[in-house]
């Protein structure tokens, strides 16, 4: 058998990981041939490739990052360029193609199967918002990156005083917040499935002090959002140089609380560091094992699947099931973090 | 309501944050009161406790150990202890009791759930052999731990060309060396649930220097066994001071590899480091939600029970059934292992 | 002897290391009582302070952050305190108080040891800039929570060809980021002692692409600023809110640099992070050694002095020498970093 | 110019850093050509080599072990060799050698640069044992990860009322043990430069029982030995297959204490795992900064000499006078670790 193997979208610890996998599986147990394309979907539609042998992934397994690159998927451009795909997939003469990447990758993959192409999807994302899957590796680390920092930010905040507002990852979902946020014990979390009332939340924060707290630390997803009415955030949402990105909530945020408990508060707005590095120990184990299962996927011929994580075992779920809806916090689970204070 | 809650067996990073979470639970959203019982059932048997309120939980929620102190469960002096024990309960007027520990612990609660004492069992081991939980917490930070020493150990092992035989924890079953194993790309792994054959050991590693390659890593979980015929054990297995636990199958292999390939081998055993110490994000937050969740039980009423994750809920098992079998590593979970060399 | 310790100034990995060091030595070897002042000259001028024995201070050597609390020192307010100090010493019948802090802090240490008061000083920063030692702890630990940053963001720089800012500490002195930057192997590092011009720096960056090299890490400390006439940041120095704070040097530098280089620049601001939680092994041991040859000192009745470290040894030198010029990176230690294209 | 380097003795971490180090600066910098000897003396003994760009030290830095590889110099064989070395030197045209290596490597290199070949040596070991620098880089590492151990082990031993015995490397020199003992807060701290009275060393555990203290730690450099005549070691000093390496002096405590005290006692013995992997931020500026200016006194002509740290200087110091001495830790360095209970 011939594997085409690809790697698209934001930055993923467990990429290398997968990778790897699918190699050692393919390679070693089923003597099959894997090549690689270059930097996403963009690889494919170019028809730019390496061949991967045991040796060019050895040491990938802890090492963040993607060694065969990665670029965002833009859905029209695929939606054109099925055929240029469907000519390098005969060319090479591939019988599968496993695409690893999230939810606009998962996308674009269903596109490509519905047009008959031989695919099995590795899901990834370090926000961990995909539905058909328990857990996506990435997201382990992520929180786990946020949660140290989380730690180191405590004790900073007691011996000064203040609030610490902490802006962790999550456009569309507040896992990473919800879990870094357990872990650590922080005292507010906001998510985005949630919009936040900013006089509650003043309040939240405020009753801590008035209990004789020195500190408080509030987490908040970067995708968070204000209750109508609550605050104003249309006005001025981007910086000095008209880029929205660099004045987020968090910053916001600890503005806002600054001014309203006449506390010191900082924001601390983590960033990429939480979707590089060398992924966790789970992390490696859920992508290794998502490799693995894709190769054997590919060789029961179940194209049009997804691997995904049930309970503790992999399972192939159909592509096009998988990228209907974003997997967000259950209220029950926000519930569980609420017994903070 | 009043709770009383205890930690009970080895040693597990979470069990604080189990603690923290069922005072945070049961105190700020249900107004009751805990108690906790000092070094395990002993505290229960002889009503030694003391009153745990916000204040007494501070900061212990990324702190290993356990606050309550430990001691093994020795089942036949809880047996005759019943009496004594719902002496205790009744006397301080508790409406539950909330023990955490392993599967010894987890009998001894059945034994006292059927004599009618009301009881919220919280399972914790490392090792993650209890069949009723998807995972227990304890265990993602005795493989993050395995796997950086594993990580550590290959650059000194392919620098000098040697095999490392890392003993790690798992006295009945070999979760912590796969999943350690896995994430860190060992090139074998030795489990209880598979007796090895020195010979097919010495094989598998052999060919990993004949392929060209500089070093092997070996884990080996503390409860591996030679198959019969395959290796002596049976004498020498004590030290000079007629200690057996110091001269451990992580040594013997270390000879055993040394002498058969004629490669420099060398044992390490991680030890006590696997069970001790921060816990991991993932652990905390398994930790804390089994607290939660035990509380909630404790105030349905559904005692005899333990807590579960089963994929990302947590859920209710009956505590008889939960320690009927050891969950041990299947075949299909050994096979996504092997594709490593 | 009756000692008395307080913390002053911005947090600072080791402090807790020091205060147990010093009640270590003082009550066990010495026989001496200790108090520790809260929150910095503060509890010196209110006379607010608590008793430290052994077990006060139990569990702490690990421990970020100060357990007395910490506030900014204003030296016009201990200038007018400085007779209060004095009552508070004799009244509390102080034969030393060590005050452990930064340049304020010392600053206001030296008034108070030539008015006469029983002082030893212990250097603390995380800046690294206090000329009269080689070393002061938090400097480690501040280097290391930047390395593990840039070690991760490398990974994500790769596989999406990007230019990372990283914005570190430092707001008078180059040294975080000098040592972050060569550990991590930043592709360059921006200081505060030479002035950056932004064409030449476009020009660095710039070249490592044209090399072929997919990505670039560009390591700058908070107080980085352009040579005149480089860059214009003079308009535009606040937020939208109109807090200097949140739009540092970081971000102007990842904005611009994307302009010029037509590259996606990411900038992250590392933060609060960098100064608090558990310190280094390193800076655990420096800060106790500091404690320890504090209380030393004041035994030899050596007042006015602080601790220093010159190469493996602590000596004591005069607080009026230490506190006169601000230890920068020199060109020959910055050149030192220059070969890493 | 051409240079030569190789790296010898047992892995440090940081040998990386230092060929890195070197390359960067000669190529980069002075347009110079480096190859890289294999598995130390070895590959110029036996002209044994690669040649190493920019490219083949790319991505380094942070890995342990070294590129190169490593065996242990035996003296003998390269007195035999000084001719064969000459040899190579002459027909590849070297204009200096750059050995990275421990106190045996550094003999070797001494008597090679009295010999006359154009040698410039870089102190490597974790044990920082050697007399001429202030320190060697991967001491920091190695302390950094007994500190962690210990760390860990702390909690374990409290919930379980234990003595932990943990035994560190250093078979001549308590540095490590020192460093690790004082970072975690050892309550007693064995080296080899002061011969243990097993009397003295069970009253200083037992006080802490007594003083009503639930555990205590223990830290033993693996070269600790008993005054005469206080403890038995001399018989039994071998494991069940004569392997004197697997019955350290940690095991040989652990069971002296836990019968002299009547507490149970673990050893922990932390082996390879302190000399393998990513060197700390610490080491890798060390290590960088060694390998910068070994280039520069090779373009000085400055042979016979050591790089060498003094206060914050990289200096060179003759390679003579450097192997003469073991830099043991002196008895004030030690009393300031003794304030532990």
């Amino acid at each position: 058998m011939r594997i085409g193997v690809l790697t698209s979208g934001g930055d993923c610890p467990g990429l290398n990981a997968v990778i790897r996998s699918v190699v050692h599986r393919a390679v070693v147990d089923h003597g099959d041939e894997v090549i690689g394309f270059h930097d996403g979907w963009k690889g494919l539609l170019e028809g730019d490739y390496r061949k991967l042998d045991l040796d060019s992934v050895a040491g990938i397994l802890a090492r963040g990052g993607t060694m065969l690159g990665s670029s965002r998927v833009q859905p029209a451009s695929l939606r054109d360029g099925v055929e240029r795909a469907r000519g390098h997939v005969a060319d090479l003469g591939l019988d599968a193609v496993i695409p690893i990447g999230g939810e606009g990758t998962l996308k674009a993959a269903n596109l490509l199967a519905q047009a008959g192409l031989p695919i099995v999807g590795v899901p990834k994302t370090i926000d961990n918002d995909i539905a058909s899957t328990d857990v996506t590796f990435g997201f382990d680390t992520a929180v786990t990156v946020a949660t140290e920092a989380l730690d180191r930010l405590k004790t900073t905040a007691e011996s000064h005083q203040r609030v610490m507002v902490v802006e962790v990852m999550g456009r569309h979902t507040g896992w990473i917040a919800l879990h870094s946020g357990m872990a650590a014990g922080a005292h507010a979390i906001v998510v985005p499935e949630r919009p936040f009332d900013i006089d509650e939340l003043t309040a939240i924060v405020g009753e801590r002090f008035s209990a004789g707290k020195r500190f408080a630390i509030v987490v908040v997803a970067e995708g968070a959002k204000p209750r109508p009415g609550s605050m104003e955030l249309e006005e001025g949402g981007k910086d000095i140089y008209g880029h929205e990105r660099f004045v987020g909530i968090g910053n916001r945020l600890a503005v806002e609380l600054e001014e309203r408990l006449g506390k010191e508060a900082r924001p601390v707005i983590l960033g990429h560091v939480q979707r590089g590095g060398t992924p966790t120990a789970y992390d490696r184990v859920l992508a290794t094992r998502f490799g693995w299962h894709a190769v054997e996927a590919a060789h029961r011929g179940e194209f049009g699947m997804l691997t995904a994580l049930r309970g503790t075992d992999i399972v192939m779920v159909p592509l096009a099931e998988a990228v209907q809806t974003l997997k967000t916090v259950p209220a029950e689970r926000y519930a569980e973090a609420q017994n903070v204070l």
